[in-house]
Parts: structure tokens; C-alpha cells; sequence
């Protein structure tokens, strides 16, 4: 008997997102030119990886517990078992946060989740409950972000950054406009420091204005920083740091501080939440009854090995990435440099090119007099050796076609070198013909 | 500034579902009860575990990598970075379940996920693209499947099984009277092995029965069974095993045959799929798509730790189990031998009490004349000291109010005859009472 075929219109819709589609796009464009230097993936430098970390940062984890009093039975509990879907190291990362962050809050806020993205779809399960609410969005945006919502149907709207970054201005827009049309906004989410893709970082007047402004319209803030600690120098505070009354949901991730393949992040979320009877839970205890129906609890061996990493560095995330932090910023430095060698002031003006000048994280955006898309990415790769990553991708109402993002922190310095000056080429080529 | 609160009914109404407030109940009294004997939780007996075993496990499946050719760099990149969102142990897992399940697929049909829970929401979402669109479950229902279809607002209708089990025409009955509601009936959930919550095994006939009924009305069928490698002596062939014609979607677990922090399962997908322009995919394609926006990939410590188990009994589960399914056999065994020995055939006539007898798996199901309700969990907890799982929780539509789950994995042989004992004497102070 013939198979059945799916037909995939028949699919829910975020199967056929276009975003997916673009994204995929680029892995077919990176694997058919495997010699082309890619400023595209946002993933870490792993030449600092150590092939027996894991099991040296999964042993201090466990001596740990022998030290905390732990029986043999209590590790075969807490290492094989179904562990607290909340999480088994929210302590150590309270600790953190602490050390590190100025973030005191209590264990029971955290939530550990498998990646900040599940944090993500967790927050937005819970903070959006029917078809009237609408969750804001800082765009260009982080996809993941605006995938977790397209995959539980849920309204986004794009509060437009301006090309010095976000304004609270217009977020007061958006939220006036959306109550206009009936609708409910219920928080804002936002990268503050070297945000993915466009790189700005959120000044510090604004942080307090924007803690103002959600304050004011009752709305909570949703802080993702995942580029704060693998970045030179000292970070601004974080929005949840700053936050006196419990406004800032804060979603870390440790996989660009420890590891991505660990599958380790959290949601701090010390909200109270009252029910009709009046009885009160933290919005932590909410986003862990999502989890359990989501992945029941995170993997202990990435929290071991999570929690390891920590312990040896007595939660000070900053002290642990030292040396990363400098490779990112010496190759965000160095890509800039080159730029500035290969498409000097003077040239660049006539070609109506030019970037912004992020003091850390992964990315910058770079504005170009042409088209940014699949084609252009396809000559570039294909003539020109280089592949980078339209912004068009991350504009959820369309936009950014004119913007390219340059990912720095996978390369070395000779590939930036080499990498860069082809990237002038494609430019001048590109513009040429424009 | 007075912290805002969130009202509880602002949330999404999967945090306010009832089945969660239930099992923090359970909790709860587990907590509250610590001297009881618990029939209550579904896990794997802990006692078999070494602590050293994740670290063998871990070196095993790293060593495999260098005899396969792996650099150093290879494997950093494998353990370390963000891993393929399908999974990097694909072909591993295939070649298990060739090996012991006779299900003959290519890797690139599975998709590795962080529990079979997110395998369950992957397929879920996919499959369910609209209002008009409705998911069948047998029912008693595990809670994963019907907590992952609250969490994205997917309509279910309950299929209840008879006592000796599921019935093809009570199926096809719902199909038929789903389509007259103007609804489309995409897919059917079931365990067909020693089911979680009712202990109850699908017959053969009655497997090719249902093949056959999914073939004509064209749905889906998803098999969960977590339970078979776990039970003493030979399964019935997979529902997998037996397609001819893609109309099964299998899902695994790791969590009760290898260990459940793991947080590793998967879901076989190979149907086509096919889009407008007539490209075709395969569904796991789509699953892993879902899978990117919910938990990107799954830990590569998970997926290294079940390679390693995997490769040491070259994929055949079976044999790794053999000592752990003789356990849980001798467990089930022993509780219902304790069971006809405090209530014998006589007596247990008389109060209108009944049990079945499954062959393998964690759960058996008891029929009492009472209600078998919070309240009398409570009683039984406080009073006579023995724990033990409402079935009300696992009928999505209601009912089950009169039967209780024993699940037997996680008892000592003298905590069974104890427990037994103190449930019988709870079973006939109720039934006097009643």
C-alpha cells in the first residue's frame, strides 16, 4: 500500500515560517561553500574547550554534594532520578547572581531551564492567556523569541529600534496603540547589552526610564542578556538589578558563559501571583508547572556540569570568562578595524555604507546602499568567499532589508583579516551594481 | 513602591489546570506523610544506579566518536557547542531499534528529544494546525499528553478503554462523531504496552485492528511505550514494527531503560511531507523545525550518556534490562500476590473490590467500592500510612472515580508486603464506611 503524504499546509503554521525557511537558507549556503568565512553563526569560540571539562565540572559538582552532606543515595537521586522540575542547582545560580550580578533574589524565583529558549516559551506561555493579550517586542529581534510565540499562536508586536537603539518613546507608542485596539499588552521583551542581532546597548538612562515606563503602564519587562559576561569590561546594571518592584522577568543563559551543548538556562521570576482564594505563588512556581508539561525537568548532567563550572569560580561568571571576554572583544575590535582599513570614512560616505560600533557582545549591523538578501548572500558566498546573515530575518514586521549583521565571535584573527577585506569586495561589487 | 501582583486568572489557564493542582496534592501529602509507603510514583527503582556510570557512559560514547575518526576538535565541537537540532545520536538510536524493537528507519527519521515529554508537544503542535483540528487519546491518559495539548490550547477527545482494554469501534466511533462535529481528527494516542495510568497491554489482533482503522480513516497514530524494555519476558511487536505504510509515529523514552535525568527520548517521524511546490519532507524535519523554537537541541551530556549505555549492550535495550525488568516483574508479582493474599477472592467478592493483573510494567489499577478521592488519599496517607494515585487524575473528560493506580517500580520487596498490607486494611475501613 502506497504511504500516506502529509500535506504540509495541513501543519500548524510555524512549521512553515519563513523565518525557518531563511534560516535554513543559510545552512544550505554555508554547507555548499564550505571555504567562504562566515560572520553568521552567533555561537561561541570553542578553542577554549577543554575535552575533560565535563567530567572534571560534573565531578566538583558531585564532590559538592558530598561536602553539603549528600548520601551515595542522595546522588544516585539527585544525578539519575526525575530531579525538581524548577531545577537542582538553583541555589548555586542564586549565588551567582548574586556575586556576579547584584541580583538578589531567593532560589525559589529561578526556574532552570534546557537553554534560555525554553525560558523564553515558558514566560510566554504564562504571561499570555488569550488571543487579546500582545507580547512587545524590541526589532530586529532575536528569533527565538518570536518563534516561541508563532509556535502558541500568540500576538507580537514590534517595537521598532531606531539606529541608536531602543526608545521608550516609542514603546509607550505601542502600548497606547495596542489598548487602543482592544488588546492587552503584557510585557516587553528586550536584549539591554549588545543585543542580538543589531549589537546596541541599552544606556543606562534608559534603563531606568524603561523600568519607569513599564511600571506606569503595569506591564512586566522581560530582560534576555546572554552577551553581558563574554564581553571586555565592566556591563552596565542589569534592568533586574535595577528593579525595585518586581517588574523584570531576567532570562540568563549559561551557553556562551560555560557551554551551549550543557542545554542550561533560567528564568528569574520572583512575580507574586494570587489566585482567587488569595493564595499566593512566585510566577517561578507558574513557569515550572509549565515546564513539567514541556521537558518534566533539565537534564542534571548539563546542571552538574553547569553547576561545576560555577562552584569553581565561586559563582563569578565574569572571572570565568576573563580570557573570553577578551577574544570577543579583540575580534569585535579587529573586525571594526579592518572595516575601517578595507572601506575607509571617506569611501564609505560615497557608497552610503556604515556600522554601528558595539563595545561587546557577538554582533554589529552594518548598513550597505543595496538590497541584503538571499540573492546578495548568494553572490557574496558564492563570488566573493563570505557569508554573514540578513537583518531582514529579524525584523518580525518585515524591515532591515538594507542591514546586514556580521557575527564576530566564531573566527580567528585571520579569518576577521581575510573575511573582512572580502566582505569590502562584495560591497563595492554590490554597490557598483546598485 | 507596593510590588505589583499578578492575578492568577491573567495567566494562561494551563498553569490553573486541575491535574496540576492534583499532583501538588499528591506531592504534598508525600510530604506531609513521610513515614508512608508510597504506590504513588511512577519512577524507576534508583537502587541499580552507580555513581560512576555517567562518567563511563560519557567516555564510552567519546571514545566510539575518536573510533569513528572524530578530531579533537570533532568532539569538542560534539560535547561543547550548540549540536544538530535533531539530535546527534540518531543513527545510534537506530540502529537500537533495529536491533531490539525490529522497527527499520532511516536516522533521519528520528528526531532526539529532552524527554519523550517534548516529543509529545513537538508532535502535538505539529500535527494540530487549528480550532477545527482534534487529537484522540486513550483514556486513562498519561498526564503528559494531555498537559502538553492544555499548554497549547489543542482540542482532545477522550477514547475511554473497557476494563480489558482498548476498543477499535469505541475509536472509530469518536472519528466518526468528531467528523460530524465538523471537526478532523488528526492523530490517536496510545501505550500499548503495560499503559501508564491503567497497566492495561494492547492484544495483537487488536494492534493490526487499529492499523488498519487509522489506515481508513487516514490519522495518525502515536505510540508512546516507555514500559516494554523494563518488563520481564517478550513484548508484542511495536504498533511501529507492524506499519507497512507510515501511519505510526513512535516515541521513546531513555528515562525508565537507561536513567531518567538523562532527559534524553525521541520520536520516530518518517512520514512525507509534502509543501505547495511539491518538495517533501520528512515529518521529523517539521518535529525538528517545532523542536529549535522550544529547546534549540537536546544536551549533548544526555545524549552522550545514552550512547554510552547504548554502545555497551551494542543498542539492544533488552539485555541492558534484563536484571531491571526481572525486578519490576517480581515487584508487580509480589504485589498482587500480597494483594490476593490480604484481600482473597472471597472477601475482596464481597466488598466489590477489584484488580487487574498485568504482566509487566510499573502500574496495576484497583476497583473499590468507595471513592478513591483526595479525601480518602488523605485518610489512607494519615491513617493507615500507605500513598497511592487517584486514576481520577488521568481521565481527561472525567470518571475513574472509584479506581486507584499502584504503581509497584519504586518499592523494596518488605515495602510491597507492608504497603499491602496497611492498603488492604485502608480498602476495608473504606468500604465499611461507604
Amino acid at each position: 500500500m502506497e504511504s500516506p503524504v502529509l500535506r504540509k499546509s495541513d501543519l500548524h503554521a510555524s512549521v512553515s515560517d519563513p523565518v525557518l525557511d531563511t534560516m535554513n537558507f543559510l545552512n544550505e549556503v554555508t554547507h555548499r561553500y564550505p571555504d567562504a568565512i562566515s560572520f553568521a553563526p552567533g555561537r561561541p569560540y570553542d578553542g577554549f574547550f577543554d575535552s575533560e571539562q565535563i567530567f572534571t565540572q560534573i565531578r566538583r559538582y558531585l564532590d559538592h554534594l558530598v561536602e553539603q552532606g549528600a548520601s551515595a543515595q542522595d546522588i544516585r537521586t539527585a544525578m539519575y532520578q526525575y530531579g525538581p522540575t524548577a531545577g537542582q542547582i538553583r541555589e548555586i545560580i542564586a549565588d551567582s547572581l548574586r556575586a556576579d550580578e547584584d541580583i538578589d533574589v531567593p532560589a525559589e524565583s529561578i526556574v532552570v531551564t534546557v537553554g534560555a529558549q525554553e525560558a523564553m516559551l515558558l514566560v510566554l506561555r504564562a504571561l499570555v492567556a488569550g488571543p487579546d493579550d500582545v507580547f512587545l517586542v524590541a526589532s530586529p529581534c532575536y528569533v527565538g523569541i518570536t518563534g516561541a510565540a508563532r509556535l502558541l499562536d500568540i500576538r507580537v508586536r514590534a517595537v521598532e529600534e531606531r539606529e541608536d537603539g531602543f526608545s521608550c518613546a516609542d514603546l509607550e507608542r505601542a502600548i497606547l496603540d495596542e489598548r487602543e485596539l482592544g488588546r492587552r499588552p503584557r510585557a516587553f521583551y528586550v536584549v539591554p547589552d549588545h543585543s542580538n542581532p543589531s549589537g546596541t546597548t541599552m544606556d543606562r538612562q534608559t534603563r531606568a526610564d524603561l523600568l519607569e515606563l513599564a511600571a506606569r503602564h503595569d506591564i512586566l519587562i522581560v530582560e534576555d542578556s546572554p552577551y553581558r559576561r563574554v564581553s571586555p569590561g565592566s556591563p552596565l546594571p542589569t534592568l533586574k538589578s535595577l528593579d525595585r518592584e518586581r517588574r523584570v522577568v531576567h532570562l540568563g543563559s549559561f551557553s556562551k558563559t560555560i557551554f551551549p551543548g550543557a542545554r542550561v538556562g533560567f528564568a528569574v521570576a520572583d512575580q507574586r501571583v494570587v489566585d482567587d482564594s488569595g493564595r499566593t505563588t512566585l510566577l517561578a512556581d507558574e513557569l515550572a508547572k509549565i515546564k513539567s508539561m514541556v521537558t518534566v525537568n533539565t537534564s542534571s548532567l548539563g546542571q552538574a556540569a553547569v553547576a561545576g563550572a560555577l562552584l569553581a569560580s565561586r559563582g563569578r561568571i565574569s572571572e570565568l570568562n576573563t580570557r573570553a571576554a577578551a577574544y570577543y572583544g579583540d575580534a569585535l575590535k579587529a573586525t571594526l578595524r579592518n572595516l575601517d582599513a578595507q572601506l575607509p570614512a571617506g569611501r564609505r560616505a560615497e557608497l552610503g555604507v556604515r556600522w554601528n560600533e558595539p563595545t561587546g557582545g557577538f554582533f554589529l549591523t552594518v548598513h550597505v546602499p543595496f538590497r541584503a538578501d538571499n540573492a546578495a548572500l548568494t553572490r557574496s558566498a558564492q563570488e566573493f568567499g563570505v557569508i554573514w546573515t540578513p537583518m531582514s530575518y529579524f525584523y518580525p514586521e518585515g524591515g532591515g532589508h538594507n542591514v546586514i549583521r556580521l557575527s564576530t565571535s566564531y573566527l580567528t584573527p585571520t579569518e576577521i583579516e581575510q573575511g573582512v577585506a572580502r566582505f569590502a569586495r562584495f560591497v563595492e561589487s554590490e554597490s557598483a551594481a546598485s
